[in-house]
């Protein structure tokens, strides 16, 4: 059966490494790629079940959770994650002028945060100008000297006259995203990590604490562990946990939710996956 | 003595409003405001001592934790916050032609988030260019028939033929944010409020767990936990906590220091200080 397989777009970013990378991970059958403007609409594609599945960025190593995916998880719980891949990041400075003459430079907010340090001590002058992908920003910068992109080198080398002025730029070398596959329906598969969030019934003394220890009484690690606005008011928040699955029982899971609840206003579980490193330049 | 207190700027912004009723509560005598372009160029102004005092936003309740704000009191150990306001923000639709005719809008990221609902409702098919603040995306689309901003009512106000085409529009009613006056020298004051952050020695099950068991068994309230990474590899945190200290005895804090520290690769205290609410329009 045909797949349509919706990702953050436009085409020649990371997302769409990475949407190849799940698409080979999960062997999905003659898939087909849907770039889409915004995580939102990625992940309203396969919550209406106009895609049977979706690719969206989850983590990156320097920014921390990727909150508009974080957001959407919550507010759909018949979302589940089926595999998750890590993809390196790196940054280059391209443009077809030399460094010298570099007065603009273009990118998405995240890519721009990701070498501030850089472009702090190379380019301390230059006006920094945000743009919705890093291969928008490729796109932007053709034929101007003053002006340069950061992007992946593979969307340097597709446009003609682009090149690499400098390469890596990013401040940390470790750089890192974790994207993951959406579906709409729970695979109920065994995996490496298992996903979760709640809301807490009050804000009282201990009450996060209580949900830890359920967690820590059946000897699993968290893995990652993040809060988030719940919208409502500042001091409110979602914990989004991580856990780590390998060599655990398969029912320890349900053991885990059957903990939990008690202490939750709201659970919403995302499912048990595969996660996988991919090595790719 | 004169004071100068930098800002993120340009004028216009939440980011000036705040910096007026900090300056107000804090009763810094002959006070100038420095606006600044960016979070990490604010902060190097009252790291270098080029200013004696800064103001940045810290956390908004809808969006979280602002990141740049949190790893750069991760970074300067020698910064302290002063005190705090809570902003309200009420974001409206400006510009000079009429709804039907907008066919881009121009914001702040965190803006153009903040109102991503009302968006997909209202003008589901305009394109969302981002801006380097609120205040610029009003100075652009100045002129413009089809281009509307997302900002402050008194900014449109401020500039001839703009007007409100909707207000207001985020998503949240309840939508604040916190900023934070940051100086470089601990004032050893009391306050509402104590905030640090650490990174523990060992990423092994419970660890955290310790950590925050240290703090409910001094009978103190966290009123926030965020996890920022450490940037080194995915799965290692830095967590940043806000206790309530209301009631509380003034020791409360060296005690929580005392037990903390053992279990701390690094921990970074920012400050007891006061907060306040603060209602403007």
């Amino acid at each position: 059966m045909p797949t349509k397989v919706a990702y953050l777009g436009p085409r020649g970013t990371y997302a769409e490494k990475a949407a190849y990378a799940l698409v080979k991970l999960d062997k999905l059958s003659e898939a087909t790629l849907l770039p889409c403007s915004g995580i939102r609409s990625v992940i309203e594609n396969v919550a209406t079940k106009h895609c049977e599945a979706a690719v969206v960025p989850i983590e990156n190593s320097v920014e921390g959770g990727v909150t508009e995916t974080l957001d959407a998880l919550w507010g759909h719980p018949n979302l589940f994650i089926k595999s998750a891949v890590v993809i390196p990041i790196r940054h280059a400075l391209i443009g077809s002028g030399s460094l010298e003459e570099i007065s603009e430079v273009l990118s998405h907010p995240q890519a721009l945060a990701q070498c501030s340090g850089w472009l702090n001590q190379n380019l301390p002058n230059c006006l920094q100008l945000p743009t919705s992908s890093t291969s928008e920003a490729v796109r932007m910068v053709q034929g101007s000297k003053f002006r340069a992109a950061i992007g992946s080198t593979k969307a340097a080398l597709e446009i003609n006259g682009l090149s690499k002025l400098a390469y890596p730029i990013n401040d940390v070398q470790g750089n890192c995203t974790r994207f993951v596959l959406l579906q709409n329906n729970e695979s109920n598969q065994e995996g490496d990590i298992a996903s979760f969030a709640f809301s807490l019934h009050s804000n009282k003394p201990g009450s996060l604490l209580k949900a830890l220890n359920c967690i820590a009484s059946l000897g699993l690690n968290m893995s990652r562990i993040e809060s988030r606005p719940s919208k409502r008011e500042l001091g409110e928040y979602i914990f989004f946990i991580d856990i780590d699955l390998k060599d655990k029982l398969i029912d320890t899971n349900k053991k885990l939710k059957r903990l939990l609840e008690p202490l939750c206003e709201n659970i919403v579980y995302f499912g048990s996956y595969k996660n996988e490193e991919f090595e790719i330049d």
